[in-house]
């Protein structure tokens, strides 16, 4: 029987469940242009509110991943595990958790993405190392990944390409927030690599896209139960990404940050990172079966951060993907912004809240995001916090340092941290590093909580 | 403040009101083309999920009205009234309505438009006179007005542009069926004419495209809210299409049936088309503040329908818009389709059910309709009933007569008329032809009903 858009748009839109064969030839007809985009836009907005069902989501993933190339890891006989963060500011967990996935003796394709909005992007930050190489074939990747165990590269052309053309619908038709959307895009990318492994951290709270706990848990929940749907083992942290991760948001300054934590350098500024980078580690370790639990993942992986071998590890794979590591010893010497700017407290008191989103966009607006996809981002501009949230301050100190090419680009950025850095006069409490975790076994309460169809 | 289409998709998506201003950008950047067609159809699925409110009803048809030329019939000097019809199957009282309220002192500036899906098209109906132009300018349909008081024409070009662009948007993603789209769609193209009266004939049962009362009624109201809201008096008379209005169905043998009825020559099986004619012109008479009730307005209509005035002018406007009438005098004698099929009935009973959308898809198959706008329609296709709903009937005797150009095209009607035409033991009770009238004065009930936003 021939299919027609029109009236696959009107089951979605009275709230009939489509069939895998029909999500196959929306997804199929988006990448080959064979439907035209009204159409397209029109069957979003009726998934958007009208939701979809589990089988729904899983299909539209499964068909968006088979819309073009995929990577095949069993090749190299281990097993493929990785790690997605749903965005968030200062968050360079990537650059610990894949070289001590490797080191544990997994293999970790990690296909990254670019700074969107207010979060920064993995790719925009590893090619401030001079001659990385992030656009690598699958065929180069894989061998790479053969030499080193881990490869973090961009995504190829020919990668999903279904995602592509629903992604620029959803920002041009506002149906970009949407769990059942959202969910099929992100784990199509991920699932399009070849994984055995998963571990998504979903950030929650007021630097997190989605920014209330229960939407955020609906979508991790979500993210597993396609993941587990489709054979690979997924686990999704909901961490807290109330303030900047870390001391530094930027691009080089980050990579800086991580090599340091690499190096075996600690810093009360940072612990919230080590700490959970820790823990995605332990979890891509359990999940690839070298450990018998999460929490003895951690373990594994602290004594391989401790040993220096993801240090090493990391090095490597910064050479075989072309990049210059001389700097990798000195990582803040080679930290050279064109313009510096401190920011002090105008009264004494604790750092009470932090609008975190604000911070990103004012680390964005300094130049180390992009507010359009082809703008270039400064390798060297971002932000340094003196300060974390419940800490305590006394006018005139130091709360955080701006880095920037020009002075001129200091205005917008410090105004919205003025705002974005509330002093109030008592440290109030905050949440937990690690709100929630879902798992295989736990899934399916947080699915029926939502209600969905 | 500059505009953009996503931040007003999001707005409706999330179900808050537009205001004026933002839907009129839609509506001229759907005219004019400056807003991207997925981002038009997205915010169509999202105003059909969501709903509008009266004030973006109202303020989408004056958008839309403006958004081309319009008519001023003022310098007429008269009151202009029109009647509109939501379609049905064999409904031809625009060629009673309008010479009926034209003889009483208005002029009718009648934008009519083509047969489309199961209903027939007034404009395909008047094409089969020889010669007659439906395709007049304004200009010209203003002198025909001058001269003759009614004047029966198609849309013109730049007419209510954003109809067109939206109307193929909503057939290509499913968002058809809405009344606070099918609202706007249609007062937009009936309030261009520059109307001081508005009578709606709205259709509800087996042969409408509303079929549920409660929706149709729903329609109804809006409709005549949008009118009174724009300064055009306006009243909706909810009728029964549950069978085909009076005998025939087609093109010029509907023109012949109300020739007929013009010239005073009544049958059994066309009295409900007499009196609907009667009662719509009627109203309109009484909009136009010729009669002092809707009452006293059928009285006067039935009078200028026996003083065969309302022939007199048919015909004047017929031969003034170039159509040749030497076929009014014996108007069956012209009717010469190339094939006729008779369908009898199998069994003895009562006429119980009439599908009337499938007798209207077997119209169109015959030839009558089009299935593509392009496609050309027959002139002498149609079906004569010989019975009506309720009638008596015995085995073997004549339900209706078939025409069509060719034998070959009876096959897939005769199946379709076969399966609408249900015979059974008793005359079940039909509903009455008038079901509903919706005014100035009674309008909010029935919007409150709706639970709308």
């Amino acid at each position: 029987m021939t299919m027609h858009a029109v009236d696959l748009i009107r089951k979605t839109r009275g709230g009939q469940e489509l069939t895998p064969d029909e999500i196959a030839f929306l997804a199929q007809g988006a990448a080959i242009d064979a439907i035209p985009e009204e159409q397209l836009a029109a069957w979003l907005m009726a998934a958007f509110l009208q939701g979809l069902s589990l089988a729904e989501v899983d299909a539209l993933t499964t068909a968006m991943k088979f819309s073009g190339e995929v990577f095949d890891p069993s090749p190299l006989g281990k097993f493929a595990v990785d790690k997605h963060s749903t965005g968030g500011v200062g968050d360079k967990t990537s650059f610990l958790v894949a070289p001590i996935a490797a080191a544990a003796g997994l293999v970790v394709p990690m296909i990254s993405g670019r700074a969107l909005g207010h979060t920064g992007g993995t790719l925009d930050k590893l090619e401030s190392i001079p001659g990385y190489r992030t656009q690598l074939s699958l065929v180069e990747m894989e061998q790479v990944l053969a030499k080193v165990g881990v490869s973090i590269v961009g995504q190829t052309e020919n990668l999903v390409p279904a995602d592509r053309v629903l992604y620029m619908l959803r920002d041009r038709t506002s149906t970009v927030d949407s769990p059942f959307l959202i969910a099929p895009s992100i784990m199509s990318k991920k699932l399009a690599a070849g994984l055995n492994g998963l571990v998504l951290d979903v950030k929650t709270g007021s630097g997190a896209f989605m920014q209330r706990k229960e939407d955020a848990l609906f979508l991790a929940a979500l993210m597993v139960e396609t993941g587990e749907r489709s054979g690979t083992r997924t686990a999704a942290l909901l961490t807290n990404m109330n303030q900047p991760l870390g001391r530094f948001a930027g691009n080089w300054i980050e990579i800086a940050e991580a090599l340091d934590l690499l190096a075996g350098k600690r810093n009360p500024l940072n612990e919230d990172l080590r700490e959970l980078s820790l823990i995605l580690a332990g979890w891509m370790i359990f999940l690839g079966g070298v450990a018998t639990s999460a929490k003895a993942g951690r373990h594994r992986a602290e004594e391989i951060l401790q040993s220096g071998a993801a240090l090493k590890i990391f090095t490597e794979m910064v050479e075989t993907q072309g990049g210059d590591t001389s700097s990798f010893a000195a990582p803040e010497k080679f930290h050279q912004p064109g313009a510096t700017k401190e920011l002090r407290a105008d009264r004494s008191g604790y750092l009470a809240q932090v609008d975190c989103t604000q911070v990103g966009w004012a680390v964005q607006r300094l130049g180390a995001g992009r507010a359009r996809s082809e703008d270039p981002v400064s390798a060297h501009a971002g932000l340094e916090m003196h300060i974390k949230l419940g800490g305590k301050v006394q006018a005139g100190e130091l709360l955080c340092t701006l880095f920037a090419d020009r002075d001129e680009q200091f205005a917008e950025p410090e105004t919205l941290l003025r705002d974005a850095l509330v002093i109030g006069d008592e440290p109030l409490p905050d949440d937990p590093l690690i709100q929630e975790i879902i798992t295989a076994e736990n899934r399916k309460q947080y699915l029926e909580a939502a209600n969905h169809p």
